[in-house]
Parts: structure tokens; sequence; C-alpha cells
């Protein structure tokens, strides 16, 4: 599943983007924050470039508003989602060397014959909620995935997950015996507002920017005198306390996600939900995204959320496999609902047409910055052998690549630096240049590859006597030769 | 001081942000969460268009790059700026009823006349500390401006602020002699990283975004190769516990920062403070601002905070006086020579010329993005008698306007619908544009004056005949007449 030089593609990706001011460790001088990433000079760019880039698609309709809600909101607001309740994690502490796991992670830990081994010790205890451990000579029958797939499912039930802490070792100190019984712990970030440090004045940081959308549906709807189906789209910080994070942006705990929920007439979700599942891959598509990269997961009806009626996840064959970049639920009246509930204010819509009032429907597409900006990185990564030498290249769509042009002069002198300069200033009110006249033209070029700026202009002898300049594009490295002073008008076209 | 049509202006503003979607109280459904704003369609079109405007302005050059750091940062950070000791504020609590206070607010609220009584009954107990109280005829010749000074002066010791406490009445329960002695509350919201809440994981949600930049600085420096002087941008959010929010958007518990920290020479800061100090006050200026309602409101250097050699705070005249929007500092080597004694790792930058080590010193300018919204808002908040009518406007600048243009056809016949729909087609390519073809054309002028609309686009019977239409202007209401064809041109000139 993870083959090895596609893990080097990981490991070359945060190398390059270490060193190349695309993304570092956050408070790296005092050893990091873990799970937090800052995003350096071309990081913030391509980020930038690609939350714009989602704002004009989603927003540049008429149908659809933008919102820009704050990450800190009532703590009532989390009891209505669900998220005081349900969103944890089954945790376990040794109670020898005070280490904590997660329960999951570490069932998912047992090798494929330890499994079975426990199923078949544990059978006659389970036996009572599971018929199909009883028969031993049906157990044996059972292929490895098969076992799995049980032992997965009978995990689920407390007394099976307590006879299995019997059986495990603790992964840090190796006693046996040593677990406390699992317990739930909530993944939001919480906090104190005001003076007082007590549950009255508890607030949490928001784990997902939906709900801000939800809570403000009819101050939205009134301000902007939207009719159903209309759409609110929302760019913002979102944290989720998680015990385990991992591969570089993917699984962090501070995150940027890019969400719309779009409201509709409860009997036309299933039109909006397969409108909005096309129109958001295609839009990684649009953006350069390899398709052959990109594929949907639909969940099946007994793997869905509380909330959901139907779901699908787009996502993108990372190196380390398939992972989700972004989701599109029916989330049907739920939060809405919900809220209306918990809040006592109406959530209602009035339809004009039909004279009816009612609760919208809501299709949710969630898309993740911090996840995208990593499938994008990824996507862009090449290398290939040009001149019996490595050329690192990040192929980014021009509307995505941080800096859109690098204006070279050939040599540092006979009129070339301030011709270029000048060159330089008629973009720079236009578009993210770079000025570089340092070291051999080549290693320039190669310095603009590993960035991704997609065209490099020179000024060369020539230039001096006939206002012409030569563009190299980043992909081909052909270059063609134009008139300087159609040089903007050139990039626009481009871009 | 405050005005009372002054205050008239805060009330309409705050209320036809409401109303038009600029910016909604956040969590509203809930009953608001103090000190915390959701920006509405409107609002975050004005918001996202002064932020881009600032990150254009500041790293569309040569010498200042980006960089998108997290909220959350390594906690040492904190103890390294000198937050975790000094951003508190004094706090008490009235033993009777529970209820809390800060200090100098309480003190704040005290007449001139009690003041001054205090002072008199407390002289012989503070004349150690402070002589000048001690001759009671020399107290009595004092204006009342004089006795301020002196008793805010004097607040600052222990000693008298613990006999102030002793005549002041609690104002929750009326009682006197109840409250605690004062102790130190952090601003900063704090929270647990991890599984565990204890000490050793707790984080902070950053107060401001400075310090992000600070802990960069090396990896930003070696990744764009850039040499002194040089500056470091960033927007993003921050965070302060403040026990008092106030005025709208102004003092708020969440906010956007704008910040820009600039690298330089420890013997060239004057110049570089000079150089951006003129600078930012020239891009409120460029965006339209008012400059007669704008000034430099210069720090004292008895005044100064403790990382400061010269410090300015760029001043907006609110309806409710002077108000910070923006501060210039010149914070010396401190923020970085802190971070190098408290990580172990160097912060010295290698000058090639001099062949010399050192700390940079720093010229910050840090914005409120949230800040500036507000003051962007009430200076282009305007209202004039339009045949006997109020007409109500957002005098923005162009590039400000959360809507660029109105396509507004005459009557919903004759063709005019379908030739408005292409038009909007065309323009939405580009801008932000608003189609309304609901009620009188007056009205539909009206709404977009409220919005800021800078440009609203008739189309009538002239044009279904010779592909004219009219160009409204919002300020001077006057109208021109310009062939469709010529719109994108027209529109791109203007913005």
């Amino acid at each position: 599943m993870q083959a090895k030089n596609q893990n080097d593609v990981l490991e070359k990706v945060v190398s390059l983007s270490k060193r190349r001011g695309f993304v570092f460790q956050s408070s790296e001088i005092y050893g990091g924050l873990n799970g937090c990433w800052d995003y350096g000079p071309l990081g913030v760019e391509l980020l930038k470039n690609i939350k714009e880039e989602w704002w004009k698609f989603m927003t540049y309709r008429e149908d659809v508003e933008g919102l820009d809600a704050s990450i800190l909101m009532h703590p009532r607001t989390w009891e209505a989602s669900g998220h005081v309740e349900n969103f944890t994690d089954p945790m376990i502490d040794c109670k020898q060397c005070k280490s904590r796991f997660r329960l999951d992670i570490l069932a998912d830990s047992l090798a494929a014959k330890k499994r079975r081994k426990f199923i078949e010790a544990a059978a006659a205890k389970l036996s009572a909620e599971y018929p199909q451990v009883a028969d031993a000579a049906q157990l044996k029958a059972l292929s490895d995935d098969e076992v799995s797939d049980l032992f997965n499912e009978i995990l689920e039930s407390k007394t099976a997950s307590l006879l299995l802490l019997e059986e495990i070792n603790c992964p840090q100190c190796g006693n046996k015996n040593t677990f406390t019984v699992p317990r739930n712990f909530n993944l939001m970030f919480k906090t104190f507002i005001g003076p007082v440090e007590d549950s009255g004045s508890t607030v949490y940081l928001r784990p997902e920017t939906a709900q801000g959308i939800f809570v403000n549906f009819l101050n939205v709807q009134t301000a902007s005198r939207q009719k159903l189906p209309f759409g609110i789209a929302q760019i913002g910080k979102a944290f989720r306390n998680e015990i385990n994070t991992k591969y570089f942006l993917f699984r962090t705990r501070e995150f940027e996600q890019m969400e719309m929920q779009f409201f509709c007439q409860p009997d036309r979700d299933k039109e909006w939900y397969d409108y909005w599942k096309a129109e958001r891959l295609q839009w990684f598509i649009n953006l350069g995204m390899k398709a052959d990269k990109l594929r949907y997961h639909d969940h099946p009806s007994n793997k869905l959320a509380h909330y959901a009626k139907e779901a699908t996840d787009i996502e993108y064959q990372f190196p380390f496999g398939w992972g989700e970049i972004e989701g599109i639920h029916n989330r049907t009246d739920f939060d809405l609902g919900r809220h209306e509930q918990f809040s006592g204010k109406s959530m209602k819509y009035f339809d004009e047409e039909s004279k009816q009032k009612f609760i919208p429907y809501i299709i949710e597409t969630s898309a993740g910055a911090s996840r995208s900006t990593m499938a994008f990185l990824i996507d862009a990564y090449d290398e290939e052998m040009v001149n019996d030498e490595t050329r690192t290249v990040l192929r980014f769509h021009p509307r995505l690549a941080p800096i859109k042009a690098a204006i070279l002069p050939l040599v540092n002198k006979d009129g070339m630096p301030e011709y270029s300069r000048k060159v330089e200033a008629d973009l720079r009110r236009y578009f993210k240049v770079f000025y570089d006249d340092k070291g051999a033209v080549g290693r320039r070029y190669r310095r603009q590859d590993e960035a991704g700026t997609p065209f490099c202009i020179t000024i060369d002898t020539q230039t001096m006597e006939d206002n012409t300049v030569t563009i190299r594009d980043r992909d081909s490295m052909q270059q063609e030769r134009i008139a300087s002073d159609r040089l903007t008008e050139y990039l626009i076209k481009k871009l």
C-alpha cells in the first residue's frame, strides 16, 4: 500500500517546503508545536491563491453569499450540534507509566494473528452479544480480513473492549493488565471567556466552520433578500485536539476550512447534492489537479454520520494512500432543526410561492484549505532529467503559482539591470513577481522551477537593441521572444 | 467630548451593518457572545478588500515577505515575549456578591470630587511614597485635572490601591469594605493541547500575530535569501480576553491584525521608523479615508512599552473620540534577543558587507483589520437630502466597495432581462456584481447607495436600440451613457 518511492515524494515535498519557504514547523525554535504548521513566503501565496479561487468559484454567483463568523461561539452552539456529546475519542491510561492512548489506535496496532487469538479466547464471554463467535469451527474457517471486520465490529461493545485491554501490553512500559477503563475524550479545545475559569464561562474553539453558517442562516437570508435555494460560503480556521496528528498538513490540530452550506427545498435535496458533488470535483480538475489522482468515495448508508442522508468524500491519492480533501453531505434539516430546538428561535423559511413554512435541507461542501494546499503541492511536484541533471519542478496551475513571473537580467551591466527594473516595476502593479540577478541564468531558472513560477522573463543583449524579451515556459522550458511592451497583456491572458 | 449627533452615527452604522449584512452579533440566536462579531455578505467583502489592499501595498514589493503562522504557538513564546508575566489587568472581587471588576475601570468611574476627597483622606498614609500629597494647602490648590493625574499616578502603588478599595462601594451590591486585594488577571485565552489538562499542556491563543513573525525570522530569511533591511508581513486572528469590550468592532475579544515587522541594522532604525510612519498613514488616505479624521499620537518617552524605543499611534476620529487603528513601534532588538535567550537558538544575522553578526532592530507596523473596517465604515457613512428624502450612502473607495457594480433592467420585459443577464455574466468574470430587478429603479439605486456600490448600470429602451447603457455614479448621482461592450474596460479603469 505504501510504495517506497511514494513515501519519498512526501519526504521530498516536506523538505522542499521547508527549504524554499512553503511550510515551516510551527514554533520551530522551541522544538515545534505538534499538529501546527506555519506558511512561509511561498506557502502563504499558494494558500491565498487556493482560497481566492475557491471564493470566486463559490461566491461570484448569484445564489451564494459570503460570511466570516468568529472562531469563538456561544457554547450552546456545540450542544445543539452534538459536538459536546459526540465529538469524542475513547482514551485509556496506563496506570503504571501514566501514558495515554486512543483505544481504537491501540486495537488497530494488533496483528491479524493476535486478533484471531483474542476472539477465540474471548468467544465464550462474547457469545451472548455476538452469536457468530460461539462456534469454534466456524471461527477458524474465517479469513484474516473477515476476522478483522469481526474484530472491529465487536470492539464497539464495552464488554469486548474491556476484555481486549486485558490482552494488550502497554506499548510504553510493557506492563500487562494496567489500563484504566476507556473514557471519552472530547476533541474540542476549550477555553474560558471572561475573568472566571469555571463551567459557566467555558467556550470552545470551533471544530468546524459550518455552525457559524447555520446560526446566521436567517440573518444572512434577511439581509441579502435571498430566496431558496441559496448558499452561504465561508473560509476560516477550525481546531481539533487530535491525539494523533500525521502526514504533514493532512491531520493537524489547527487547520483552515472552505465550507459552503446550500439551503434548499427538502424535496430538491438529491438534485442539489448531485450538482455540488460534480461541481466540487471539477474545481480541483480546473485548477490542474490530475483527474486520475481524484476519486469519489461514497459513504455506504450504514456508515453515515448521524446528521447525514447521503455523503461522499472527494479523495486524493496521497503518497500514503487515498485521503479525503473534501466532503459533500446531505445534512437534511438536522442542523437548523437542532438550533431551533436549542435556541428557541424559529429557523423556518417562508416560501412565498407555496405559502409554506419549513426548515430547509442543507447540502454541505466542506473542503480543507490546508489539505488542498498539501494535495496541490504533492500533485505539482515533479522531477525530470535534463542534461543529466535532475530538474525539480512544481507544476502549479498559473493561477495558483505563488510567483507569477521572474525577471532575470542576463548580465548585471550594459543597461540590463535598469531595463529589468523597469519591466519589474510595470508587472508588479498587477502580479506577484520576483527579481533575480544572482548567479548563472540556468541556476536562476532552476530556482524558479522549484518555486513553481510559470514564466521567466530574460533581458539580454538583443533586448537592448530591439525591445524584445524572452519568456521561458516552466513546463516545456521553451522560450519565445515578444515585445517587452506586450508583456503585461501576455501575462494577463495566460493567468 | 461625545457629541449627541456623533453617537447617533455609531448607532446608525451598527444598525445599517445588521440590516444590510455587514456585521452581525456573533451567535445572536443564543443571545450573542460578548466581544465577538460575524461579518455578513457585504462585511466579508469589505474586510477581504481591506486585507487585500494591505497585502498588495505591503508585500508586492521586493523587501517584504509574507507569512501565515498558526494561532496556537509553543507556550515558551509567551514567556519570552513577556506576555505570561506582564499581559495582565488588575482584578478585584466583591466578597459579598462575587462580582468581578477591573480595578482601573472602577477607579476611573470615580468622580473628580471623590478623587480629591480620597487623596485628602489618604494623604497621611501615602505621603511616604508621594511627598507631594503631604501639604494640605498645596493639595487644595490643584485643579481637577491635576488631581486626576495625581490620582492615576498614585494608583500604581499597591498601598494606594488598597486604601482606595476601602473608599469604594461595590457597584453591583452596594456594600462597602467588601473587596479582595487586587490580583493580576492574564488577558491571554488559555487552552490545553493533547488529552491531559494540566500546566504541562497549557497553550495560549496568540494575543498578537507579531510573535509568529519573530520566531520565524531566520526560517523566512534563509528561505527567501533576503538581506537586511527587509520585512515580514502577516494577516491573522488574535485573541484577548478583555474584561470590558466596547464600541462595536473597536475593542473585541477576537479580532484580526495586519502586522509587518521590518528588520534593519540597529543604526538605521530611526530612518525606517520615519519611513513606515509616513507610509502607513498614507495607506489610509490612499483608500479614501478623510485626512482630517486621521492623526498621529506620538507616545511620550516616559509612557513607552518596555520593548519600545519610539512609538506612535495612527488614530481615527471615531464618534466616541480619537481611537488607535494602527501602531508603529521601534521594538529595538528586544524581541529577537528574548527569543534567543529563551530558545537557546541564535537569532543573529550575519551582515556580509560589514562581516558583523548582530540581532537586527525591528520597526513594527501593527494595524487592526477589524478596527480599520469599522473606521472605513464610519468614514464612508453619509446622509444627504435628495428631493426631500434622506439618502444614506456609504462612500467607500471603489476598491474597497463590497459590490463593484449593480445591473438594473429598467423593466422586466421587452428583452431587457435577457440583455441585462448577459451584461451581468460578462462582468461577473472580473468583479463582484449584483443583479436587481425588484421594485422602482429609484429604490434600487438607494439600496445600492446603502451598500456602497460605486456604479449602477441601467438597461433601458435605448439600450435595446443602440447597445448603450447608463452608468450612474454613486457619489455624484450623475449618469453617463456608454456602449455596453466598453463596460468591462470602463470599470477596470475606474477600479
